[in-house]
């Protein structure tokens, strides 16, 4: 199978994605809270990367049948529901509603993958069984990294690299430029210390500047929730 | 000290330089090679990415005093006296000669850096004397790696991990985003298994298939010339 890593938004590039299998991962935190949200029972995700577009669909839904969520600089938007971390997102509050989520670089990531054939929304928390529906579907896999404002994540590329080795692992031969290398072998030599190594990340400082730690253990975590999530016509679902 | 990482000669921009040290990597091999032909008695190396300016430049210097060398697809150009393989450029055939080189990225690159305040030329043979040239120098620095035909390349990263490695041991508190760290920790889980490690890099397997094994193991050695090469003028001189 070949595979190509794409470092940050900024690099995503139609004619990379087109007819392929497109991957977002923003480990920290936006695709580590869809899951989250869809699998404690959330209808669907809508992410919307402008908070006003964010507000405005929130207007369009019947009242009590969505939650406003999203966050810039780390923390949650003036009048939202919920922030961007997945602790937020327990099944009493998400259960049966419709999320509408609006972060700095996730929701972005999504939308720029709207030319790839298929796109799927993954995190360390459902790195297995994604890759399964990849292996089963067969087409070429584009592992599309948020990074954070244009720049390289340090936990994204780690968690593309956890993607590789999983592939790997289940006798996939995976074809690709010296990122697969690069990524695989940084994630298997760091597997048993992610949040140490998450925490050293631009994006782990912010988040333990802001006493969020417990969002780094929790998005660490791998395979806990056995779950695809898929983006078709501007709703994740799974 | 600030320091930036350039994954490829194609994201070389004349802002990221200015006033800055660069420091330009292609580990297998042009500058592993330009490190050595110096070290082995070398009186200059011209680069030259494109093969007609270093036939041009042969021709205006006096028979005996220069040799015409490089690559292209990892094979010597026709007609030239040296490749690209450091094991060519043994003290006997180097001696007070000068180098013109030709090569596909590592010439290039050079020539890229030119707006930086200094282009210091180094490879993992001499890793540990350019870091204690910049660290006496103290300007912000951008590591360029040469990269492979505008891809990512994983020797050139490692070496730049390398760099990482050794300013933070000399006590240096290094500042940039996460491709410092993924870099340094890279370097670090891997600096035993350097050869193993190259040898499945894109340029690692091009160089198995011409036999050229040798090379990656003599370019894997670290802090084996105790020497600074500077580019100044069109010309890298110790």
């Amino acid at each position: 199978m070949h595979v190509e890593i794409i470092l940050t938004v900024k690099e995503m590039r139609d004619q990379l994605l087109s007819g392929k299998t497109a991957v977002v991962i923003d480990t920290l935190r936006a695709t580590s809270t869809i899951v989250t949200a869809l699998a404690n029972g959330a209808v669907g995700i809508e992410p919307l990367p402008e908070i006003d577009d964010a507000r405005r669909r929130g207007k369009e839904l019947a009242f009590g049948t969505y939650l406003l969520c999203g966050e810039r600089e780390g923390q949650k938007i003036e009048g939202f529901d919920l922030g961007n971390s997945p602790l937020e997102y327990q099944p009493e509050i998400v259960q049966q509603k419709k999320v509408i989520l609006s972060t700095t670089n996730g929701t972005l990531t999504i939308a720029r993958a709207s030319t790839a054939k298929r796109i799927l929304i993954v995190s360390l928390l459902n790195k297995s069984s994604t890759m399964d529906e990849v292996i089963e579907v067969g087409d070429d896999l584009v592992l599309c990294c948020a990074g954070t404002k244009g720049h390289f994540s340090l936990e994204d590329f780690v968690t593309a690299g956890a993607m590789i080795s999983d592939l790997k692992e289940k006798g996939i031969s995976v074809i690709g430029d010296d990122k697969i290398q690069a990524a695989c072998s940084l994630y298997e030599h760091n597997q048993n210390d992610l949040v140490e190594l998450f925490s050293c990340s631009q994006n782990g400082l912010r988040l333990l500047a802001i006493d969020r730690l417990p969002d780094i253990q929790f998005c660490s975590q791998e395979n806990i929730f056995p779950l695809v999530c898929r983006y078709t016509e501007g709703i994740i679902k799974t």
